[in-house]
């Protein structure tokens, strides 16, 4: 069913995550409310549409998401400690298994005092080191790597040969107990490395010093996400072009390399540099802004806003190009609602067809001509605009 | 999950082939700027829609996307070549195999020089004659027909009981060798009627005359759009009533009869005059008009506009009958692609419902009431303004 392309033109997608938001009786959304003359004109001369990410009213992360914007299926989706560990750079072998980890204080009986060690990532790094070291004298006969490159986050990869998935330990919520994982092969495992890793960094003395200061102890590994690489068809040959992703976090960047596109870490303000600079080696380029979801989550309006008019100022280069850009989220992010949901997120495709479309906006979006996709309809909508796709049942 | 009908009126859907289009920077679509006043009357005192044929973003050829028009499944498409054999009179068997075929002009390597023999029907089917002679003289017992009805394509039917489905020869690029099949029992049959094809028509004295008038040599037959029936559910079985279609083309006829439908080949002069001729005799109308997708494949915006007005002065006899009447696509051509592009398709409805759609057009149908339907929703749209569909889940 996949039409290979024979596009013209070179595609951008961008891509600010959890963009869409919702209006309350007093307030519209902060897209709406946002100066953003660039997207504006995009919108204005493009065509606008909405895509639910899966199905409406259903709220998804943005590692599955991502899967869906790239124009993969829902079973394609590998878990999130797969883009984690190819976000920082690892390959995994089918049997390796990676997880996403995150540093966290328990007390003696393992319930769950702070998830996020007080979001503080002091001498955790050390630590690590220590413990990385311990767990590598394991019984098991296997390899752990934990590599931690976001504060108190990272993630943690398990090579051998005897894994099976397993679900999250990580109760969701403080005061409960951490839950430790069935008894079986892979359980087993990860129960002893949350063990040791508390026996280890408990009575760490860095972690006395954490106490000192008034930080919460860094004192367990939580670990949830699990994930191994499943059969996929890469990008360049599902598509027929060369990709190249460009985002600051690493689970973006490991959705794009996962799927065979190469890759660039950079902060916000570089980004369209980036893209400029290798404009002509890259057929499609998938450019990810972060901040819209972590103000989402935290309940900014304002910041979001403002965010979003910054990442606006960013664009306007792209306007001098004979490029199709796209412009979208990978879901929602409520102000109101600190959180993802099953809201309808806008998108703008600019550069070649137009409509009545006025502006950016959740609400102007809908009536643009594009209508309502599913998240993995975008690419599709936005290569469709590009140039020639295979036709389906010639 | 078939609603089979309880219909009261009778309903009509007429197609024009590739109408949906695309705006430009300088310049609306043919549809939107063409005068219209039936079908803007239509969309006015009726209801609005668009629909993408098989996915947002995904071009479809006609034989598929007429499938899915006719509340079909992609599953059940047959292959071009099973809808020419309908289209042209032919039955077949369940281990009979058919394909699209036409005559081209290669060299003596089998490098495509004129993948059309020069778009000339000159002398072909006298020469079709003499293969189909000695092509039935072939060792593998089967029978061979061979029918060009459209100057320089056609139909092949091979009858025989050991046939699988292959792949496509033609390169579809000139200057490329013609893909032969793989080595199975169907491959090889190909294969040597491609060499015999070759040999025969090669020296042929109408080729020579050919040659001697400055038209390229048809030398070859490239055989692509294999197919075979399927098991499927007869049209009035599956909705309960009796269909009628009218076209000009054989695809068309082809996947109506093929669906059991009773089927007219006219000009689309009398297509109306002929469905108003038979209207106590059938309560479903399918009609045909092919050449907005021709002068979308031709890049000609102006005749595209003039073709879809003179259809319009074809249609003013339905406003004073009590049919519904349905006006779509089977997929968008836009002139500025000259190809099926994945762009969603307008539809109106018109004697049931209306909306507050003012015109027919692209950009005004998504508008409207219907919103956004896939081309397999068509039909189902079409007869639920016409009565009673049974429900679903009762």
């Amino acid at each position: 069913m996949e039409p290979p392309l024979d596009v013209e033109r070179k595609t951008v997608l961008i891509i600010l995550d959890g963009l869409g938001d919702r209006r309350t009786a007093s307030r519209n959304t902060p897209l709406e409310s946002a100066k953003k003359p660039v997207m504006d004109e995009m919108a204005f001369k493009g065509v606008q549409g909405i895509h639910y990410p899966l199905r409406p009213g259903v709220p998804v992360g943005s590692g599955l998401s991502h899967t869906l914007l790239f124009g993969y299926e829902e079973s394609d989706y590998p878990g999130r400690g797969v883009y984690e560990a190819f976000g920082a750079g690892y390959d995994l072998g089918p049997n390796d298994i990676a997880f996403r980890i995150n540093f966290a204080t328990v007390d003696s009986n393992f319930v769950v005092k702070d998830r996020r060690a007080g979001r503080r990532e002091d001498f955790i790094h050390e630590m690590v080191e220590d413990l990385v070291d311990v767990l590598n004298k394991n019984p098991f006969g296997i390899e752990i790597i934990i590599d931690v490159y976001e504060g108190y986050r990272g993630v943690m990869i398990l090579r051998g040969d005897f894994f099976s998935l397993v679900g999250d330990m990580d109760p969701q919520k403080e005061g409960k107990p951490i839950r430790f994982f069935k008894d079986n092969p892979t359980g087993n495992i990860l129960n002893w490395i949350v063990m040791k890793s508390y026996e280890i960094l408990n009575n760490h003395p860095l972690n006395k010093k954490r106490e000192q200061l008034g930080i919460p102890k860094a004192n367990v590994i939580l670990i949830r996400g699990a994930g191994k690489v499943k059969n996929r068809q890469m990008f360049e040959e599902k598509y027929g072009i060369k990709g190249m992703g460009i985002a600051d976090r690493n689970l973006y960047l490991g959705v794009a390399r996962y799927f065979g596109l190469d890759v660039f870490k950079v902060e916000d303000e570089k980004k369209i540099d980036v893209l400029l600079k290798h404009k002509n080696e890259y057929d499609f380029f998938f450019v990810h802004f972060k901040l819209t979801d972590v103000y989402g989550h935290d309940g900014k309006w304002e910041e979001k806003k403002s965010y979003i008019e910054y990442v606006d100022s960013l664009l306007s280069p792209l306007l001098e190009e004979d490029f199709i850009v796209a412009i979208t989220g990978d879901h929602s992010t409520p102000v109101v609602l600190k959180n993802h949901s099953g809201d309808p997120v806008p998108i703008l495709i600019y550069g070649g067809d137009r409509d009545d479309s006025r502006y950016f906006g959740e609400y102007e979006a809908v009536k643009g001509r594009l209508g309502i996709l599913s998240g993995k309809d975008v690419i599709y909508t936005l290569f469709n605009q590009a140039g020639n796709l295979l036709e389906v049942g010639k």
